[in-house]
């Protein structure tokens, strides 16, 4: 058993489970940003022919999932399991989304970096052989969010420069035992850190010191510097968070230079998107993986990829009762 | 790898994750219980000394965790993640427990199914040896369950006769790679159920189908039946869903008599504590997890115990959306 095991920290998948497909739905804003093209599937209805934008974020799951099935030419039934998450209270987006599928559930809370530990989960859950094979799939829909998080958006609130724009949209990642594809090589899981920032629309600031945390401790277990990488990604700090991230490393003497990217500054272009400081959301690093890093890693033009989701677990609540914002990034390591 | 996987949905642990730590801690009026003495500690004060019950939730988690960690000989440093989860809106509860401390943590949502989930996947990592020592750990609070799902306490809103009350208190297990305790031997992962029940008042009724879906297909991929267990329990169905579990498994020609209960059911007197149908929340089958069965398994008084988590996946949005109820119910195996 010690053999998986290499750290505190950091655990090791050496049957490399394959990601064998994966996909993108977005809604309209996401698909005129920068990435618009790269997306599979780009929704113009923020309903999605619902009724309700709550009841869309569960389509958007659900077409998440059938596409990137689609594209490991897989059925439904295949899956052992799905880890599942999204930022609605009572994660109600991925309950529904699966109820009379017959399919295992597994539901997660990790906010924005729910994507990141689904890979981790479902990464351990195939490695051992608990799980032939499964999918990781999360959502957030900016209506949804913006009324649950903020004020209703009719109320027409000003938003502050730190600010982040939930993306409107779901990825979906099917993880199998064998085939071919971009491999899970292993992982770090996060812990919660809380630096005293209390500021809701400065979750940048939060996020990043629990990425900086869990990529630091990432390069100490695995013994290697960032150049160790082709791409280093959090998920999503926006340009604020992203920012900080750089500065906290250059203080060690380390410059992430141009490997280091953030979900949330790439999906959207702040200068002609009026999204602040970037996007945000569990569907937000969730549809740049699938849209923008597996399709590198896939054409080996990327070798090594570290994935590292990062959540806010603040609530309207706790930020009403005057308390700080934790904060937790799962890392993950896709290879070619 | 085949090994470990038996069939679709049940996994087994050949390496038996030993429970060598587990506590509960509730609050007064589950301390005027009928199993009052049997919970590690009582709390009269609502608030906990804090200044919120979500605060107070959060020390209900800590001091659980602490108190197994202690019955474990442990000290928190030793554990290699924590498998978290509550009801409160972001798991709020929960993410906040744990800031500061170091540990690696998991973020769950399943509902009151979240501590069956947490000890399947604490299962999971230890049995596969991605960690030496996991803990599990779910809380619920009334007061803060009242105001968030129904209404606020001060409004003084009539319960209906189905309806459920949701437990103060918090539940810990410790899981450990060696030692010497009752160990998990296996578990069925949940799918979600929806049989239209739309009252939000009754989830027992909604709750009852997942119970019945994953205890089948237990007894159906261990080849066995009920009798193979000391104890079938369900967390929780109150006085209803357990009735109609009943029924549903004697349509099938299977009675489960007395070897069946419901944590809903056993933490409250109906008749003394105005409770209506019984206890509900992610605290309520932990707390009753580690108060009355645990030390049943642990003095070999029982071999074998199905410990099955049910939970009723609703939000109040869905609610007022008028969507039904879908509900989930993971089943863990721990035998003396």
């Amino acid at each position: 058993m010690n053999e998986l095991r290499r750290a505190k920290r950091t655990i090791l998948f050496p049957n490399r489970p394959v990601v064998s497909g994966w996909a993108s739905v977005v809604g309209k804003k996401e698909g005129e940003g920068p990435l618009g093209k790269a997306f599979d599937e780009v929704e113009q209805d923020d309903r999605f022919g619902k009724q309700t934008w709550e009841q869309a974020e569960t389509r958007f799951q659900q077409t998440a999932l059938s596409l990137a099935l689609h594209r490991a030419a897989l059925e439904e039934t295949a899956l052992d399991a799905v880890f599942s998450g999204d930022l609605l209270n009572q994660c109600a987006a991925s309950s529904f989304a699966l109820r009379g599928t017959g399919i295992p559930v597994l539901g997660l809370y990790g906010a924005c970096s729910t994507m990141a530990e689904a890979l981790l989960l479902g990464g351990c859950a195939v490695n051992a052989g608990y799980a032939a094979r499964c999918a990781a799939v999360t959502s957030s829909h900016f209506a949804a969010a913006e009324r649950q998080y903020r004020f209703p958006l009719a109320y027409g609130g000003q938003r502050t420069p730190t600010a982040q724009w939930t993306v409107t949209g779901s990825g979906a990642v099917i993880l199998n035992r064998c085939g071919s594809g971009p491999v899970l090589t292993g992982a770090t899981v996060g812990t919660v850190q809380d630096k005293g920032i209390t500021d809701a629309n400065n979750m940048g600031a939060a996020m990043a010191w629990a990425a900086y945390d869990t990529i630091r401790t990432h390069l100490a277990e695995m013994a290697c510097g960032p150049e160790f990488y082709d791409r280093i990604v959090t998920g999503d700090l926006g340009q604020l968070g992203q920012a900080l991230v750089r500065e906290l490393f250059a203080r060690d003497g380390l410059e992430l230079g141009s490997r280091y990217e953030d979900c949330g500054v790439l999906i959207f272009d702040p200068q002609k998107q009026d999204v602040h400081c970037g996007g945000s959301g569990a569907g937000c690093s969730a549809t740049v993986l699938a849209a923008r890093f597996l399709p590198e890693l896939a054409a080996g033009r990327w070798k090594r990829l570290l994935f590292c989701g990062t959540g806010a677990l603040l609530s309207p609540t706790t930020v009403q009762q005057k308390q700080s914002i934790p904060a937790i990034c799962h890392a993950v390591v896709i290879e070619a």
